[in-house]
Formats: C-alpha cells, sequence, structure tokens
C-alpha cells in the first residue's frame, strides 16, 4: 500500500482547541510529527532551535523564499514566519505523517504546492459554544472576545478549500476522528492506485 | 454534522473474504444494515421473504424496472437479481449506514444512479495470498480456481471506478480501516456543507 506520509493540515479559529487534539493526537501517534516552522524573531527563553523553531537571520530567510524553500510563509510584527518545504518533504519521503497546524492563509499557500495535502477544519459544535470557550479562559476582555470572534467568522468563509470538517465536541472524539481521516487517507485509490496497477492490473 | 445514511457499496474478487468483513463490521455496528435483494429465483429451504431476499415475481419485478425502482439489477441462469431503491433510500434518509456487497457491474450501476455512494474495492494481500486462498478451501478444481482468477483480474480492471481500496490481510485489521473509512467520510466538507453555511457562515 501507500508508503508515503500524509501532510495533514490543521486550521481552525482561535479557541476552538486545534492545539490540544493536535497534541492528544501526536502522543498517541509517535509515527506523526509535527512540521517545525522556521523564524526570523528572536529565541525566547528556553526556545530551542530545531525544536520551538528553526531560527534563521532575516538574509537566510529570503535566500529560502528566492529558492522556493517554503510550503508558505508570511510576516507578522516586522518577523517572518514560514514553512521548511525540505524538512516536511523528507518526513513525507520516510513514511512519515506530518501534522501542519496553521492559519487559512498559510493553508491555502500549502494547498497551491502540495495539493494531495489532507486539509482539515476543526469546528466547535456551536458559534455559541466558541465564544463560551473563549469566554471560559476568563484573561480576556469583551473587546478581545469580540476581535477574535469576529476573526473566528472571516475564517470560517475559507472553509470550502478544506476536505474535512473535524468537530471538537470532545478531545477524545476529535482525536479519534483525525485517526479516522489518517486511516481512511490511506486506504483512498488514488494515494494507490500506482501499487494496485502493480500488483493487480498487469 | 450529516444525518444521513452513507451507502457503502462493497466489491472484490471471490475468496477476498468481503463477506466475512461485512458481516464482522455488522457485527460490531448496529447503526449499519445489510441492504436485502429481490430475486424472482424461488425461495430455497429455509430463506425467509424480507430477511434473505425479497421474493418478486417476474411481472413485479419488471414492473419494478419499468419505474426505476432498482438500484442495479442483472440476470443470472433465467433470473432476475436487483437493489431496491425505495428500501435503501429509506434506511440512508432515517440516518443508517447501508451496505451493499455485490459484483463490479451492479456497482457500476449503482454509482450512475447514487455517485454520493462509498465506493470500496476489498483487495487481497496479493495475488498468490487470492490464489492461496482459494485453493485452501480445499473445495475446488483446479478449473474452477484457475476461472476465478481469471474473474478476478477482469473485475480488478474496474478498480478505477472505487473510491477505497481496502485490504484484507486480516479481518480484524479489514474491518477497522472500514471503519476508519465511514468516520472520515462522515467528515467530509461535501457531506457537511449546508450544516456548516447554516451555523457558522451567515
Amino acid at each position: 500500500m501507500s508508503k508515503k506520509g500524509l501532510l495533514l493540515v490543521i486550521s481552525g479559529p482561535s479557541g476552538v482547541g486545534k492545539g490540544t487534539v493536535c497534541g492528544e493526537y501526536l502522543k498517541l501517534h509517535p509515527e506523526c510529527s509535527l512540521s517545525v516552522s522556521a523564524t526570523t524573531r528572536s529565541p525566547r527563553e528556553g526556545e530551542v532551535d530545531g525544536v520551538n523553531y528553526h531560527f534563521l537571520t532575516q538574509e537566510d530567510f529570503k535566500e529560502r523564499i528566492a529558492q522556493d524553500g517554503f510550503l508558505e510563509h508570511a510576516i507578522f510584527c516586522e518577523n517572518y514566519y514560514g514553512t521548511p518545504k525540505d524538512a516536511v518533504m523528507k518526513m513525507l519521503d520516510e513514511g512519515k505523517d506530518v501534522i501542519l497546524e496553521i492559519e487559512v492563509q498559510g493553508a491555502l499557500q500549502v494547498r497551491s504546492h502540495y495539493p494531495e495535502g489532507v486539509f482539515i477544519f476543526v469546528l466547535p459544535p456551536s458559534m455559541e459554544e466558541l465564544e463560551n470557550r473563549l469566554r471560559g479562559r476568563g484573561t480576556e476582555t469583551e473587546e478581545v472576545i469580540a476581535k477574535r470572534l469576529d476573526r473566528a467568522k472571516a475564517e470560517f468563509k475559507f472553509i470550502e478549500k478544506y476536505n474535512y470538517v473535524l468537530t471538537n465536541d470532545t478531545v477524545e472524539n476529535a482525536v479519534e476522528r483525525l485517526g479516522a481521516i489518517v486511516n481512511a487517507e490511506k486506504c483512498l485509490l488514488s494515494r494507490n492506485y500506482s501499487y494496485v496497477k502493480d500488483e493487480f492490473i498487469k
């Protein structure tokens, strides 16, 4: 069957719990890795190069952009952030699945470079529940919550670019569904056609 | 999320074990039903109308064909066999998944009537293993085995009409993969778009 790993591109609004879902999935699936982003910002205390981020100089980063070395990249607060293509491709070629947790604009860039990725949008059970979760953190002002909800609504408009919607009703259910998506994708004829052809259609 | 059941159309060569896989899946998933075929042949001893088959007269059967009442139908040994459309649609509308175990020509007919079905082709781990399994029954002559292998090779040519390939290495693995396919299909954006639009994109 298909030996190549899957690139799992996972987006979803702030507060939906996608980081928790990915984290729990990774704990259960050591064959799956999290993509490490590159950035030009300075390391914060405790951050390790190659673990939290690949820390690059602006010059290096721009050179890599010129060489088409990123699956996606963007600038936030004058710092560059990006997903190094080589590192991801190497893991996929070794048969490892790779999770890329990324916002919608980045996901669209990845899609144009790598359409065979699996694009998954994490949904809250409802808009009310998303608001509850944002409010439940108890650390944000009403203004921040309102901004995040507006941003969520803007992100939902890109949902049609995704293959799957993953409702995070409970983390356990969401992790199980993510596992089902991975296993089902590996059974797709389109991912196995050359094997099937060689073995069964001669 | 999507409330409609899935139509699981399952094909595969004689000897691959698709009946066993479907049977074990059904035991674990009471929310899923097996489609009951209609036929014009006479009931054999012990066969119950509506359980093993829906037994119809030739006249009834032909009238139902004229009314587009079958998802597929065929004639074997002068008897008609078919999948009643109404019964299947009713179960799907009630949110029940339905398994239709059927050969490739029938599956192609179903696909033209109901393209939103999930078309799954059960594969042996290898051609050698298929031959072993056919031989392992110990009840068939070499001639019958050769015929079945030729037929399997002819069936493999239709594999590109299917969405998924399901390798039956062990029944347990195959049943688990079938469950993953069902769960993943239920997360497809295309099956949930109207719900997502109503709830999140206003």
